[in-house]
């Protein structure tokens, strides 16, 4: 008899990403050491779902498999409960496991700060042990909420695509859960005996997450069906894949619409879709020193306006203190 | 003293759209008649404060404008409640008025079959009376509630692009009301002492889109903030952008695919990025005669994978009878 149907998903979803990076990372001949894969584990139903499939896998592959918890220090007695996942990680069989403590910011709000943090220290983790890859948690039911979250920025489609199944440098961080259901992870955790940690925050209605989490979808499902975690994660999919192709087309009309001395000529960006014309504006903007994360639809809006409407206007100030101004047919952006 | 704030902005995004009109259709040189905009009233607010605006500001720009009702015959008394949204519409000064009796099918469903039948009713109407364009209320709330709607079908950025502000043949509907809220237009109808009429339909649960207006949407303005219906509303107009780019994209690179014989080389196609890939083969499907209704992400995806993961696959059975195969390196999408 093969394992529980959710155990046996976990572990393919864990062997398909393994043998990716078996073949992203073809290492030279012996006695060169075999790979090492670290998991990012929070002692979560997820991520211990996640731990053990790796802990079946990797050694069936000639793979090294470890594990990282991070203790963000934010609750009263989060050592003592890193110090617990790193127990059962050790448990699964996984080595090197290592608990790493980080001191969380403010820059962005809370659940950023707690993001960024916790990025730096696996980096870090991931270069200290010289790990060909990290595993990530994310299943599609926290794909389906970052595209909500995305779509509340009403940024457009780069913010509506969720999270990579590959990111970070090098490719770094890989999320083989991304397209199975937080459900699967779980009832894994549950057939295995694994004990999981289910995090207060995650039910904190303090966090946009955690209200999205259990509020938002659930009514967004029950008007609108149970397929819409799905359709969310596909959206994500289409989107990345889509905004992919227009960034590629932007850098390569950028060339195009450059006179020789680099400046931006304004009747060939007027010729060009307007999709492609403002992602030329954006990198405009953010190459003359505007924050990319300050820079909104509206900014750039303005900015088309010196190209589509133009009746003589203003100097436009963008954040940054980067200032957009039409001058002889050409746009010139820059550091005012 | 001006107008109430919510009768200046109706009045206003009514304005505009009269200008845009009376720019594209710039009609020859007189004896000519003046030219006539029809606005499409259900009789509740927001399109009755759209007809009130129409009223006033059409006779101020040299535009006649009348209205039209349609009867949809789902309702008892629907013919008398017709009746008097024609009596109100002359009271407004719309001349001419008329009311439309029409049978609502099956296909698609309740609310598709009756959008059916109301745009056919409309399009006879603008032809019968030679109208340069047709009004409609749709405000930004419809616009939000259009995005969440094609956003549960998950099948792309096109879906997420609502309704646009110009659309049908010849750019024949206008919605004036598209960056407006439904507040502003219930509002107009309020201080202007106008009588509306709530489809009961409209807050019917058995309809998806009720279901979204009075649970869905508020949930999530819950969970992410008031902002949520103006963010959706900013991504229909990204989207729309960014799919018409991707379409132009799609058609140009489609020519460099074929070969002498017109068919689609495999090699080429892998060379362009996935996004414009695969609109080229959805478009080549539904040349084949596949309905663009039935044709979902998956079946683009398995054609794709004739492309990108080519392992002597069988043939591929699409929707329509059509069959899309992999022969000699040529893509073949035909009747089986």
């Amino acid at each position: 008899m093969g394992p529980h149907p959710a155990v046996a998903a976990i572990r393919l979803a864990v062997r398909r990403v393994l043998h990716d990076i078996l073949t992203d990372h073809a290492h030279p001949a012996p006695p060169s050491p075999p790979p090492l894969v670290l998991v990012a584990c929070s002692g979560g139903a997820d991520s211990m779902a996640l731990a053990s499939a790796l802990a079946f896998e990797a050694p069936r592959l000639g793979i090294r498999a470890g594990g990282v918890t991070i203790d963000h220090g934010l609750q009263t007695g989060s050592a003592e409960r890193a110090g617990d996942v790193v127990t059962r990680l050790r448990e699964l069989g996984l080595d090197p496991v290592e608990s790493t403590a980080v001191t969380v910011g403010r820059e962005g709000g809370p659940e950023a700060a707690a993001r960024d943090a916790r990025y730096a220290a696996l980096d870090a983790a991931a270069v200290r042990h010289g790990a060909s890859a990290i595993l990530l948690g994310h299943t599609r039911d926290d794909q389906a909420e970052t595209v909500l979250l995305g779509l509340a920025r009403g940024s457009g489609i780069r913010s509506l695509s969720g999270m990579a199944a590959v990111s970070g440098a090098d490719g770094r961080y890989r999320r083989p859960f991304l397209q199975l259901d937080r459900q699967t992870a779980r009832k894994a955790c549950l057939v295995q005996s694994l004990p999981v940690w289910d995090d207060p925050h995650n039910a904190d209605p303090a966090y946009t997450r955690s209200r999205l989490r259990h509020e938002g979808l659930p009514a967004l499902e029950k008007a609108l069906g149970k397929g819409v975690v799905e359709a969310l994660a596909r959206t994500a999919q289409l989107s990345r894949d889509d905004a992919d192709a227009l960034d590629t087309w932007a850098r390569q009309a950028e060339a195009s619409v450059r006179d020789a001395a680099g400046l931006l000529e304004c009747a060939k960006l007027y010729a060009l879709p307007p999709a492609v014309r403002r992602r030329i504006l954006r990198r405009a903007a953010i190459e003359a020193g505007a924050p990319a994360g300050s820079l909104f639809a509206r900014h750039i809006e303005e900015i088309d306006r010196l190209i589509t409407g133009w009746r003589g206007q203003k100097a436009i100030n963008l954040p940054g203190r980067v200032v957009a101004q039409r001058q002889g047919g050409r746009l010139v952006i820059r550091q005012g």
